[in-house]
């Protein structure tokens, strides 16, 4: 199975081999190869426009809200007052799209590698691009690792918005990254990190989830549904420096009027506790047995 | 992209258009065309051997458990004593093998319209097809609506487990079909059926939620992650006949040591209480914006 064939793109990786889902093409409306990536943006026949690097499905029009809302929601949500908040990666703009409509944010700083995702984003996904031109977003074109040691102690929230981890990305899924987080932010900062699902991979989730516990105070596993995404949802690992938290109960609680203002079609604090609640199989594996009989997350 | 074609199995269908997942295959170890439907028994290179009926994954061995489980428990926690059970369709024995795990049940009738599907499963899945020889289960072959019909105010919960409202099972998601249903019950019984997902063809779930709505005091929709099915998801919608009752919160609560005895991987009280919060644009769809409110459901 080629990439692109016979009008279907078909989504092959080492990550999750024998299993391959494949979005019908009605047009390929941009391709290049950056310094970093190979960028595709394809026109698909059912999910609006589709985001591919290195021949992965990063986000379709269709489902990227889930995922965007999430990664952004879960850990503002979880944090008493985040005013200064990092997006490492995030290059579409989806997820500074999501932040600046948290009315505690007052500035955005989004370090991405590569500069022309970001052009690509807003030429052809104005509704994710848009994030990246919102007053209070400043954008840097580097490294996350660079930028985070070069600015220790200023944020309440980090958000970890990286492709897979195979490529360009894969440093982010160690301990080192967490720690660097770490000391990026404020006491009682927040991180977010992508952390893959349990349908797939589960011993990297746990290792990704055992890195981020060795560094902070609380960690906690949390999922969404992305129905493009490989398993069809997409897991994230939040992380809190010094205070102790339990993730799975938000400390900010929208209204249902203020989720409406906000336009959020899948955060709900409902969905924010659904959301930590695991599979059995799952949650022996990140917590072992000990603490399920409490029903209780670790916190 | 043909069904198998160079060593993949593609599922392609009218009901998801555009969009293809496909499993590596190994090996194809069964293909017959029975008097309803042709049917596959496929060794996959990733998710162990799946069963594909008219071209559709039914389940594979890998992640079946979440299925079978949450459509089984779901409506079994919901009732105060689920003593005989009914399960429409469910060829390959998977929810019998589960339905019978609870303390309360004393009986299961199974009522499948192909028998080969069931010859199939005891051979090639013999996992699920267990669950087709449990002393417990009383197995017949033929028509669920003619069956009901002449079994009325006889069960506890019927447990529609079908393939998609296509084809033979078609008729499993009318009204009349829930009125059936109703009639076969016990005061206070309670059904349980696939009811597809909320990602594609959200139309065609709220439409059978409405009739079971129509039909029932009490109608819920609830959901599990089964990765190879379209969107990675499956709904499940419940009712319950005169009593008004919560869906959300079951009724028997098992320990965690009973879930271990039982061998449940995905089903928990946690679990059952999370499968019925839904994305915010799934939850406006079924409820409206009223009952959201009060962070309820419709109960």
């Amino acid at each position: 199975m080629d990439a692109i064939k016979d009008g279907w793109f078909s989504e092959l990786s080492t990550l999750w081999p024998g299993v391959c889902l494949s979005l019908e093409v009605e047009k390929i409306l941009h391709s290049e190869k950056s310094e970093f990536q190979d960028i595709k943006v394809l026109q698909t026949k059912s999910h609006g426009k589709a985001l591919i690097l290195d021949g992965i499905i990063q986000c379709t029009e269709n489902d990227e809200f889930s995922y965007q809302e999430m990664i952004s929601f879960l850990p503002l949500c979880s944090h008493p007052n985040p005013k200064q908040v990092l997006i490492v990666g995030g290059g579409d703009g989806g997820v500074a799209r999501e932040v600046v409509k948290h009315p505690a944010v007052e500035h955005v700083t989004q370090v991405e590698i590569d500069a022309r995702v970001m052009q690509v984003s807003k030429q052809y996904l104005p509704n994710m691009g848009v994030g990246l031109s919102h007053p209070k977003v400043s954008v840097f074109v580097g490294d996350g690792f660079k930028f985070m040691k070069e600015h220790k102690n200023q944020f309440d929230v980090i958000i970890t918005d990286s492709s897979d981890p195979i490529g360009p990305a894969e440093s982010l899924f160690q301990q080192s990254y967490f720690e660097l987080m770490r000391e990026a932010l404020k006491p009682g900062g927040i991180v977010c990190s992508q952390a893959g699902t349990v349908w797939c991979g589960l011993e990297t989730v746990v290792n990704t989830f055992n890195f981020c516990k060795n560094v902070f105070e609380s960690c906690s596993y949390g999922y969404s549904a992305v129905p493009t995404y490989p398993t069809g949802q997409i897991g994230y690992v939040l992380g809190r420096k010094i205070e102790r938290t339990n993730f799975k109960e938000p400390v900010r609680i929208f209204s249902e009027m203020e989720l409406e203002k906000m336009g959020l079609r899948y955060y709900s604090p409902e969905i924010h506790r659904a959301a930590f609640v695991l599979p059995r199989f799952a949650q022996k594996a990140l917590y072992g047995t000990e603490q399920k009989v409490n029903g209780m997350n670790h916190d």
